[in-house]
């Protein structure tokens, strides 16, 4: 058989797949995600044996440390994959719920019922936990999923995939539910991104290259992820305790990834106080700064380097960090508009007002007060798991869980009602 | 100026006013809304005097009698179109609504705040009232609006533009919240559909050809709004006197529209009662039957025309109906899911299960239960106005109001909290 058709009729049986999965009762859902969770565990060794391959083939690659470290499966990666499956089962099941259910002057009653999106397409590149993640979310929201995974974790992700795949048989789950492209050939994902009316959302997650190019080839509608500019803004009226601990953790704790903070500003009228303590703390870390004139004046002892226009817009995913002094609130969301990625922003102030301003003015996906951007996370938010973390602006914004994996249909009750 | 920075111009104003409108008080949005209402009731005669000139021209292009009736505009489309606007200025405004807010176990409170979309462009064809509409609900929802009508509205359209922008003005709404494009040029709308970035939305209602072209064409995310194959299903259990009203209004009272029903679907034990007199009646009223084999054997004596598998597919927008008999409730969905258009369809039926089954089933984005599928329409379901109806899944689905012109971001409110 030909690659069109193969891949087609994969495409076709996952649409098929989801008409039984929009309405399967929630226990055989949880039942599944239980049995998978523990499958996942008791297959523990098999699993890290096919890591072990993607591992060796990498290192022939000479592939970076930074990748290999995204790629390697520990003990707790396959914990953290069967507790997320378990907390999704635990969260309640979002298909058939009726919201803003509202009586009209004539008697009707109109509602919103949530309902599964359908067939899903995900794309992503070398960590494999994403894997299961994807499968319990799109389950539990009633989704059949193909999975596109990168070549680099081809046997970890087969491992995983067919673990979770045999729980799910066991349990009873319609066949096809979820489903793994197996060829690598980039082609087969061309030929998915043409099926609009089978396939009904794309989720590309990894680099931008990738991204860019599914958003340009797809028929289907895309829900981007791209990167992650975001700030740490300490307000003249900030506790400057807590701007250094959240700033610190917001650049320090896990710096390789999209909610880190990659500008930190600072109000002119706390910047000598707080600045030098907190350079101290972060050169200890091991970060490079790079500052703004009147940031280099007052941290003149530690010769730090210039920030450039360049560095502004820079999503450094690295021990390096640009530090502005503003003069206004309103300098430093402006700032925040036009550098950030409008992915995740914090303020550290006491002051009520500006607290609300920022909140409001902030044009992000997500915007804090008093607490580190690194919580931009579907497990943090209470979501079990994500999906992705979307950066665009249309139905879904920042993590996505089962709620964004829903769309919603209205029911409308009447009693014979016409329309005059 | 050449055309391209000209139109460019236009976009960026309007993101400009979008920054503006975003954060604009109620009382403000309001005040404006009810004072463009009060405008256009008394600017009636200037309106309708360019509205003629509109129908002079197309009169001498020989346009058909349909779309006369939606070019023209008569005094209680002024007055709906100003009641629409009071109506908007009712409703509560969903910007910097905080929903869903929830306390995490590290104290982190974590909702999600309505926000505007942004830019909107709205692409629309004829009925000059939808100018008002637009404009009504983009204000309300915090969005700018850049509006592109069919060139053979095009007095009527700047007409109505042109009072309410003027009542905008008076009110102090920010310049360039909404704009329209004058140039009938179609390379104006291919220039604005390459600004990513600048407009956030495009919204084109008109013909299968336009909206199939800007989605084609378009840069930017675009929710359409297609046609309307609506059914009703009689079921065994219906009340034949609801199941008759129903259905002769949902095909009778405006056949020209996409909530109209097209099809009927009888199930076979009501079919031989149901039928004859239901056939009677929509006979009398102008309304050709094309039947399955089962129905013209029931309806013999009025000898109705066979249904082909094409009819199934249409969207007649006149006074035609097919009409088929059917064995099961799972047939009757399984028709609809099939040949419908996921727009509109209702059940008639006083059996509890089957009423669910319907609701759950049937995949269209308005499914109702003893009531005309005339209502799917932004004021009938108590949304003032409607900028269209969504035929797509995902963001909005059905009649667009206020909500489904926003979008969310999490706002999180911390105590100084860090990811461990």
């Amino acid at each position: 058989m030909d690659l069109k058709n193969e891949v087609k009729k994969i495409a076709g049986r996952a649409k098929e797949a989801s008409r039984s999965l929009g309405s399967l009762e929630t226990e055989i859902k949880n039942a599944a995600l239980k049995e998978m969770a523990r499958a996942l565990v008791r297959s523990k060794s098999y699993i890290m044996k096919s890591n072990g391959k993607d591992l060796m083939s990498a290192r022939k690659l000479r592939l970076s440390a930074a990748f290999m470290d995204r790629l390697r499966l520990t003990d707790k990666h396959i914990t953290g994959m069967a507790d997320s499956l378990n907390e999704v089962a635990g969260l309640a099941d979002p298909v058939g719920s009726i919201e803003k259910l509202t009586k009209r002057p004539n008697g009707l009653l109109i509602g919103k019922m949530r309902v599964p999106i359908g067939v899903i397409f995900v794309i992503y590149e070398s960590r494999p936990n994403v894997t299961a993640d994807c499968v319990g979310l799109c389950l539990k929201s009633g989704n059949s999923l193909i999975l596109r995974g990168g070549s680099e974790a081809i046997h970890s992700n087969i491992a995983i995939f067919d673990v979770l795949n045999k729980a799910a048989a066991k349990k009873g789950l319609p066949p096809n539910s979820f489903s793994m492209l197996r060829v690598t050939d980039r082609k087969a994902v061309d030929i998915l991104l043409g099926l609009a009316g089978v396939i009904d959302l794309v989720i590309p997650r990894g680099g931008e290259s990738l991204i860019k190019e599914v958003a340009k080839k797809s028929k289907i509608p895309v829900i981007k992820h791209y990167k992650g500019v975001c700030h740490t803004y300490v307000d003249e009226h900030a506790d400057l305790n807590i701007a250094q601990s959240v700033s610190y953790n917001a650049k320090v704790q896990r710096p390789g990834v999209c909610n880190a903070m990659e500008t930190l500003l600072v109000h002119r009228d706390v910047a000598a106080r707080f600045l030098p303590p907190m350079a101290k703390m972060l050169i200890d870390a091991g970060v490079e700064l790079r500052g703004c004139p009147l940031t280099r004046k007052i941290l003149r002892k530690n010769g730090i380097k210039a920030a450039t226009e360049s560095d502004w817009y820079a999503e450094y995913l690295d021990l390096i960090l640009s530090v502005k002094v503003v003069n206004t609130l309103e300098e430093a969301i402006g700032h925040i508009n036009k550098y950030g990625t409008a992915h995740s922003d914090a303020i550290i102030t006491e002051d009520y007002d500006h607290a609300m301003d920022f909140l409001e003015k902030v044009d992000s996906s997500s915007v804090y007060v008093n607490a580190s951007t690194r919580f931009t996370d579907g497990y943090e938010f209470g979501k079990g798991a994500e999906i992705g973390i979307s950066t665009d602006k249309l139905h879904a914004r920042g993590p996505m869980g089962l709620e964004e994996l829903t769309t919603y249909k209205y029911v409308i009750f009447g009693k014979g009602q016409v329309r005059k």
